[in-house]
């Protein structure tokens, strides 16, 4: 399969006269694929009942006839204004009872049944107008599921849906009252109408409480999802899509994704540095101008198992954005490193968000791939550049890599809902594994601990893994790779009940953790032979090996074979450690890179991504500031 | 009296079939006491008007037999989920007006009548089915008042309460209109029903309207607990005693003490250095697994007055908490060195909070002695050791010490109303002396300041102390020791006006304040000699002697024989050097202690406490790290 | 003209028996002016529509007898309770919509018809009653509009108001569809109807929403102005002035000037350096006891446009004050500095607040210049010493200055609706330039973008400058002088889009702004010889002459003959070599100050003012530490 490049487009901005002017010219900057739609539901319906489609007929025509392929979004995103009077109660409310109004974007909850059906209505309007339609590829649900913490609601249509579905799933308030242990603090209900969202209490709420609210919550989302998804397959046989965001993990991403063909992701680097990465302010400086090195390529590994293999970037930063805390603009260069760096990880489109810069409403400081004056911006050289390149390239074939990292949106919610200690996040728990993992010069497959093909990789990682699946791969049952689990691994069961003994039950692992401690900033425990252990810590006891202990003795790695307990949350040069003890094990070659030097193996090349602002050199590639490289992969 | 240890036990969080396993268990572990019931309501009135005892009879007749004397809680803390519904204005009101709602615990306004009538009802049933059980020897009542910022409460019932109050207080709201001052911004009032509660207000609401607000809210509090106590008294002869949380200054403890036979507290060394102390990185990281070696004394000083001389440690932490931002674990030791320090410092019995870990509800990452999995944690041995110990000790019988420092918890509310610096804060300022007072190896009381035996101290620190009392001992009325007043003592009239002259208007003493300042972080002010003025200070002018003055010349100790008034919150070399000033005119001797290291002296013993994980020597003596010891007091 | 003293005075605080005694004690310490009634509302207006007025008649007589000249208050800004009862619609809301209640002061929403109908009544009474007495020269509207965050409301009032607004500025929901660009996100409107206040959307709301907002909000606030003026118009021919607040951007200053005599302002240095100044913890100590060397300055020259040529200090503080988070005492001769400082800026008037410390009430730690006691504080020798200088003095004239800066607050409004960078302000901003200015030796006029005598300056400094309207002086136009433009000045059009190309879009300068980029803390970018970018920089591209570069060779500074725009936000050296490059060019002569030095030339004298606390030498004159100078002007 040829790997594509695409963009974000949106007729409704602009007269209608210019549609075949930018069409043409998309086309001949190299793009493929045209994203429209996703949040034009007030053209597309601008007052109850009475449609308009005409325009979007005529967009639809005028990018196809040009040679464009497009992406049609459902608008649910954006419902118009008339609704909410209508619907009063389709809109949100925030944590503190407040109704999240109309004037902006995601502005419904998803348990009101009454904007649950005007979705419907006007995704089967759309499917039937163009669910043939021959220029349409695919179709993304609507955006950003999500963003702005828009998956939590506290509104009246939330708390009769959660009680609804906790009579669903416990079928008897006394089995709710056990699974919550609410005969702590007299918690305990008479009926599921007593049950009330677990917001505004005196202090925290029971976190079982707190725990089915989210995975109510992230189920509410996923049957949003579906009941577009079901009423677009009958009309069409297009991919259907759906653009997530960068770490966001208020919901379970590949739940959703089981109801897609494609996974996508939104991939703004410059804006995630500013916005949302725990980084010290040397790292944040160091690459102001180029994004972390590791947060890309994590959601690149992590969106193609959301998308079971298939994935795009669907939104690609071309220059300065408009929404993060500080907004600088990309080196030269780093465009097309971003995009080959997706190619690399396997996407099969990247798309750039957007095609001409609005000058009006809230994004209009937001760069495009043209200036609003229509010059093109510098992206639009490296698009080209990167065009001509895609042409004259092989296929990426991803190959399964040698490692895998799970990563568990439940295990997000239970960390976040009890963080134990306030600094303990489950996303940078895991993106502290990936990171190591990359500067040991490894690709790394980012996998579900339900994922049926565990198996196949030479080690696991789950770190913070709340409950280890029973079909987890074991040694017992015939797995003969590496596992690494902890710290924080297997500690809770299902109902969210800490486990008896605390942990971590591995078996023929004879460990049991006694207690657990979280470390203040600066408490750092150094290990014998170098690192530290941060954050949390676990107290061991039990028969097993112990390959790396504290400089006071106390076991840091507990071992059976090869399955390890870590039983700490270490720093870099301690992570370094244990993935080089591991890999040594696994007999997997490991290769020390160069600081924000990262690399990428596929069946056709070797990729080398240069995210410094100074050239390197590495096993004789030179690789220019911000530069990518590439070379015949080994196996070839 | 032989001091003894407890433990707090839940008997509704287990199967009835443990009970007995547990309470042989407890008893050979050595301990003597164990609390429960405090938060079973919903276990005793499952539904209105439907009470279940038997299971109660049950417990504390097993526990009994078993040996172990009961402390029997009022569930009071725990309202059932039922009773919301019957008695909506039960629920207090945050400052925002938003209800606090059912879902964890202390969910309920001091000043709703219904909920007052629901406590009435349970406390009479307690009483009566238990009020002569031979196993019951104490109850407490309700549990950690104030705790979760709950004295407070912005309701409606809170507002009509409020307005009765002030009639009853002012008679006419011309006389509330004066002593509020509200000829300032035209706030006068017409008639009591249109005074509301304090929050909201466009900028600060008066001064004195926050003062009365606190004042009332203490009193309904003190009222709302009394209530239970009157009861009780009908009915049992056993002793009555709260349990107090530490750093809790929302309302007046010596005020709710007066209805106790024994005051309480709840200590959590590690949690309260991570949560509620002002300390620098370096301190809070030389004492992460101890705790600040002050706290707890200050605390075990402050109950023995809260209880007149009757005091107990109601939940000692035993490992690592859930709660705090940070959890780590205690060294080996600390569970001891804590234990005994209460003992040192008078307490009657040491309970530890908890049994055994829960796995389930909020404090399921709450250590206990006991692992969920019935192992014994590292406190258990520490525990035993103790309980050794104090077979063989002799009793240890507190001594009034030389130095009294006042503690008043209207000063509390008044500078934390009127901060005038946004870092003043009351309890800090009285604990900066006590820590210069125990560097000096002095054993403290602390008082209220209206207490009748005041005249016994050599020596009286009185910082912060809004307004001095008549009674207060004065060298006219023959008073013969040393007094410190200030910084910002008697600055304030009982209406929380400025006096006039500004102060501190001392007999004898010829000074006034001129002005104040608060001072910014780093804007110190060097003092003659060496230490600094921090945070505030005092302009004053006057004929007194002054003894201490800043590097410029200001002065910063005026003085009249034995009593002085210092006029800036000084740092710690500064009030080194006061103590010892004062303490050698008293000739109080004094011995600068080593860092950590702390001393309590007692009829029996001298003990010494090394808060540091190193080894230390003190007058001949070896202390290990996180050790105790003890020789025979000097007296003997 | 004579400069002249005065105070701010509260007769209905005290007993009417020691206004007799104040006033001539007032009158000899060289006092002219006395404020009155400001906040007096409830004793003008006890209940309703029944006043009394016996005892103003006779303060004001009284005060009048004694010599000295009354500025008579609208008590507005205070509000009585029981007008709360009879008008619920007269309480503003806040962002989150809870109603901002009465106990301080400026409980009002500026939308309520109902309370702007009381004012309409109590200000026709006042006009009616004291417009022709003898004793009063000068009226003050109101107190501090602005203050507390008052500007904006969220109050239903507001929303019907803002409707209005909205339905006569576009006359069609079609034309504001257009303006604000609502095809973006669906947020079109089907009627005016359905347009809310920009607060609790999902995410930011339409900058273009907010911007209408905020011009809605600061007419609101004109038109409450305008109500007063009207009718004091119409009784009195004595001068109508209002106290502005520092560094309060919230509504349009000039334009409430427009319908007032007199600008006056409310100076607290060094309450301001500690609540709201940008500044590095060095200078805040440098300083902490004089306040920031340009603070009051800034606002002397604004409020002398702002008030066209006349204004006064309402307000000057004399001592420590309550409000700021912090509240250190000037140094010994600060009052005095910062008195004749006002002068030597054209101030005609100087009143301190307060006459005498009160007691009780939020305001009770406000320094006054006597103290509660009735002693005379530090300030009172050093108003006498001033006093007696005045006498001396030569008048002191303006001058119109060689250099303007355009300070304009819908600018301030644009970059806080959309400050693309979060440290990003426009206050700071010109601040920023005004001190490089001051540095230099300068003395400055800060002028209103739409000032009609622009062209008479040699030189315009227009920074952030959101639009540049169409009468400002052009070179083609035959405007002589130096212009310096930006950052980001003329990048937004009216309707708060962005210009298309971006921007600057000045005449004859041949520069595009391609992008712009925020920078985060440390992301600087060196300038070629000296200097650095910080905060912000625009990508040039074009033609002009570039006479700065970035050490990488991106353009800092184009230009076109005397027309310069700066692209970056530069630190204190860059500025200063702008200021020297554009000096040069015009040939204004400056002089380096030393640290903490300031100048201000009038007519008559040069004057220079020393901030520090040591002594320093300037052209042979020696200065105190908190010291002023003057020689003869070098015109004279």
């Amino acid at each position: 399969m040829k790997r594509s490049l695409g963009v974000c487009y949106y007729p409704e901005h602009w007269p209608q006269s210019v549609w075949e002017y930018d069409a043409r010219r998309m086309a001949s900057a190299g793009l493929k694929w045209v994203r429209i739609g996703e949040f034009a539901w007030s053209r597309l319906e601008p007052s109850e009942g009475c449609n308009e489609f005409d325009w979007l007929d005529t967009a639809i025509d005028v990018l196809g006839q040009n040679g464009l392929s497009v992406i049609l979004g459902t608008p649910t995103a954006t419902p118009p204004r008339w609704m909410i009077d209508k619907h009063p109660d389709m809109l949100a409310q925030d944590r503190s009872g407040r109704p999240r109004k109309f004037g902006s974007r995601r502005h419904y909850c998803f348990s009101s049944q009454s904007y649950l059906q005007e979705c419907r209505k006007i995704v089967t309007k759309l499917a039937r107008r163009y669910g043939k339609n021959k220029w349409i590829h695919a179709w993304q649900i609507d955006n950003e599921y999500g963003c702005h913490d828009t998956t939590l609601s506290y509104s009246d249509a939330a708390k009769q849906a959660f009680r609804d579905w906790l009579g669903q799933k416990y079928q008897s308030i006394s089995a709710l009252n056990d699974a919550w242990g609410n005969s702590f603090w007299s918690m305990t209900y008479d009926n599921f109408g007593q049950v009330d969202l677990p917001n505004l209490t005196v202090t925290e709420p029971n976190p079982a409480h707190v725990m089915d609210f989210r995975r109510f919550s992230s189920e509410q989302l996923s049957r949003f999802n579906r009941v577009q998804t079901d009423i677009l397959r009958q009309y069409t046989s297009a991919d259907l899509l759906h653009n997530y965001m960068g770490r966001e993990v208020g919901f379970d991403h590949y739940d959703v994704g089981q109801d897609l063909d494609i996974a996508s992701w939104d991939s703004y680097p410059i804006g995630f540095l500013s916005d949302r990465l725990e980084a010290s302010p040397e790292h944040r400086l160091a690459y102001v101008n180029q994004g972390d090195p590791d947060m890309q390529a994590f959601h690149h590994d992590l969106y193609r198992s959301v998308g079971r293999g298939r994935w795009w970037v669907m939104e690609q930063q071309p220059g300065p954005v408009n929404w993060a805390p500080f907004n600088p603009a990309p080196l030269p260069g780093m465009v097309r490193l971003w995009s080959w760096e997706a190619f690399a990880h396997g996407a099969e489109a990247v798309c750039y968000f957007r095609w001409r810069q609005l000058p009006h409403g809230q994004e209009q400081m937001h760069a495009g791939l043209l200036r609003a004056d229509d010059q093109p911006t510098e992206a639009m050289s490296e698009i080209a550049q990167i065009a001509e390149e895609l042409s004259l390239f092989p296929d990426v074939d991803t190959v399964t890599s040698d490692v895998a990292l799970v990563f568990d949106y439940e295990s997000a919610w239970a960390w976040n809902t009890q963080p134990q200690g306030q600094d303990f996040d489950y996303f940078r728990l895991c993106f502290c594994f990936y990171r190591a993992l990359r500067r040991a010069g490894l690709s790394v497959d980012i996998v579900s601990a339900s994922d049926n093909a565990l198996d196949q990789y030479a080690v696991i990682f789950a770190p913070g893994l709340m409950t280890i699946p029973s079909q987890f791969p074991r040694a017992e049952n015939g797995f003969a790779g590496t596992v690494v689990f902890g710290p924080r691994t297997n500690l809770k069961d299902e109902k969210f009940h800490t486990k008896v003994p605390l942990g971590p039950a591995i078996p023929k692992l004879d460990i049991i953790t006694k207690f657990v401690e979280s470390l203040p900033p600066n408490a750092s425990i150094d290990l014998n032979g170098g690192g530290q252990v941060l954050h949390w810590f676990e107290a061991l006891e039990g028969g097993a090996d112990v390959s790396l202990r504290t400089i006071d003795g106390r076991p840091v790695i507990a071992s059976h074979d090869q399955t390890h307990y870590l039983a700490g949350w270490l720093n870099s040069e301690g992570l370094d450690r244990v993935v080089e003890l591991v890999c040594k094990q696994s007999n997997i070659q490991i290769q020390k890179m160069p600081e924000g030097v990262r690399r990428r193996e596929t069946n056709q090349a070797i990729f080398t991504f240069n995210y410094t602002n100074a050239p390197v050199s590495l096993d004789g590639q030179s690789i220019p500031a911000a530069g990518v490289a590439w070379k015949k992969a080994k196996a070839n």
